[in-house]
């Protein structure tokens, strides 16, 4: 794929700042909501900035890593939760549902056939899951670029509906593994830093997926580009992920990344396109181990903590209506000489 | 007012936290989310709660120790924002918009008459405004009763809706200081530790603000009770809030606080009746210097940390989204069994 992102606009950055200041309010009262304002504001180079046709994109995909028990679910949960989004039982469909948010559910590269789904899911199945990392390569070159290029198609599609914002969301057991090594790769922190409880593994089962990761390393100390380190040790969901966020920034859109799993994608995306973090809104940090890491190295401060480790989305669509007040706010409230309200004595 | 307010009950406890176990997700992921809702379920007593009518109170008051300087906004603004309010501009009619929350704007005690607005707002003005609390009590004992019992009658009115989650708010300009002054008596911290910037002082006034306040509580050091602090140091909104407040937790409500002052009227009502705190969700965490304090020395963690000082309740309709995903997910998430998804390997 080949992508031009520039960063985003600050033409009216003084503008927009004066709007904001002069709303019927201390100055800086809103806190982070005025500094999403002004994001927002600025992405869309629009003093009156609306957020249009919020999606969510939960990118699912299987990984032959979980053959070495870096797991605690089984590798079939990922199809069944792909088949629970479709009958809207996950904690996604709720929030989604909650907020008017659209999901889309993308297979990405799920261990099973799911094509009997025609219209519930996105088809952009690269393989029936990933090799096992641990002996050899994840993906080839091929389906490396293949994913990213599907990535980029589903956020091509839906920008069709005009939609200006989107959740980044994933599902796939042993992905937290992909993850941790694409962070080390990406980052070069110390891989116990990196690695975390994933979906709640006790201490000793946190020892193992340690010692398993550190083995996948020192299996591909060669890998360090963006493409290398995802045919390496990387995802099919992780990598349509990076082509996703690439081609939102791209069509200058709002990214909303949701934890662990998301910002991995765009630790490689960042790497290959320094600009795509102009447009991107970091949900929350997650309480997996490393995200926290992982947020620092991007220099980015996260608008929820509320000790969420789920995935699929869930923290971009609880975090949406955070986005909706900035927009409002600046849209809606009185200034201080429209409401014939006294200012500060400064 | 004569109060009886009984702890939530537990008697749902291990079926609630069972349900809450059982959804399609890795055990905890929810983070706080599994917390509100236990807490919720637990005060409505049912494994199926649900949020009716939400409210957000806004009680409005002027406050004698203006004149002291303490405030970089002039009183008259307390009176152009409750016409702010009723007009729709302010921040808080926003968010309430923006959630289908119901705002009620209340004069505790403005300091202008605003009997012109028969039906906009609820009018239990005690006073026009307080007195100033350097020279003298801020109100008689008669209007600390009266103001308690405003409060909760505005409750009661509101309960009538079929209403069981209210959201609680204020304006009153010199409010901080009020609330920093009975804070300081509750917690018994340094006064330093207490007091903060407000609407926005700089560090000279700030000082200034500290002087008057020892000063004002070198006044009254022999008030303890919180009848007693609210009468010399208190204010209108503030006496409102505890009773209302109480009311609320006496009806088996959930109880939604915002920042700084609202939790100093918390304080009040915690002293009189400690049960009270079973039916409190603590919105966000202030950047008013003293929040952070007085949420520590009532031991619970507050929902949301955005950088917020602006009162109006903002933070409660904020935070309100992520309540009704609590109660959500509790109510419509599939369980591992109805989704027929495989549970974890332990």
């Amino acid at each position: 794929m080949s992508l031009k992102i520039t960063p985003r606009s600050t033409a009216l950055r003084v503008a927009i700042q004066h709007k904001i200041n002069t709303k019927t309010k201390p100055l800086g009262a809103l806190g982070v909501l005025e500094s999403l304002a002004l994001q927002i504001a600025e992405i869309q180079n629009s003093l009156n900035p609306r957020l249009i046709q919020p999606h969510v994109l939960v990118f699912a995909a299987d990984h032959g890593l979980v053959d070495e028990g870096v797991s605690l679910y089984p590798q079939a949960v990922t199809a069944q939760m792909v088949q629970n989004f479709i009958h809207g039982g996950a904690a996604i469909n709720v929030f989604c549902k909650q907020h008017n948010i659209t999901l889309r559910v993308v297979d990405a590269g799920v261990n099973a056939d799911l094509s009997q789904y025609k219209t519930e899911i996105l088809h952009q199945k690269i393989n029936y899951g990933t090799k096992n990392s641990l002996k050899e390569a994840a993906m080839s070159a091929t389906e490396c670029v293949r994913a990213l290029d599907a990535g980029a198609d589903v956020v091509n599609k839906v920008a069709k509906t005009g939609c200006n914002v989107i959740g980044f969301g994933e599902m796939g057991i042993g992905n937290t593994a992909a993850a941790s090594l694409i962070m080390a790769k990406i980052t070069k922190l110390p891989l116990a830093t990196c690695v975390g409880r994933g979906t709640g593994l006790n201490d000793s089962q946190l020892v193992q997926k340690n010692k398993v990761l550190e083995a996948v390393l020192a299996q591909h100390t060669s890998a360090t580009s963006p493409h290398e380190i995802l045919m390496s040790v990387g995802g099919f969901e992780i990598a349509q992920l990076c082509g996703a966020m690439l081609k939102a920034a791209e069509l200058g859109m709002c990214l909303v990344i949701d934890g662990f799993i998301c910002t991995s994608a765009l630790l490689l995306a960042y790497t290959l396109e320094p600009n795509v973090l102009d447009y991107c809104i970091f949900s929350h940090c997650s309480e997996e181990n490393g995200h926290q890491a992982m947020l620092q190295f991007l220099g980015v401060e996260p608008v929820l903590r509320l000790g969420l480790r789920l995935g699929e989305g869930s923290a971009a669509a609880l975090a949406y209506p955070l986005l909706e007040s900035a927009v409002l706010f600046l849209n809606d409230m009185a200034s201080f000489e429209s409401a014939g309200v006294s200012e500060a004595n400064v």
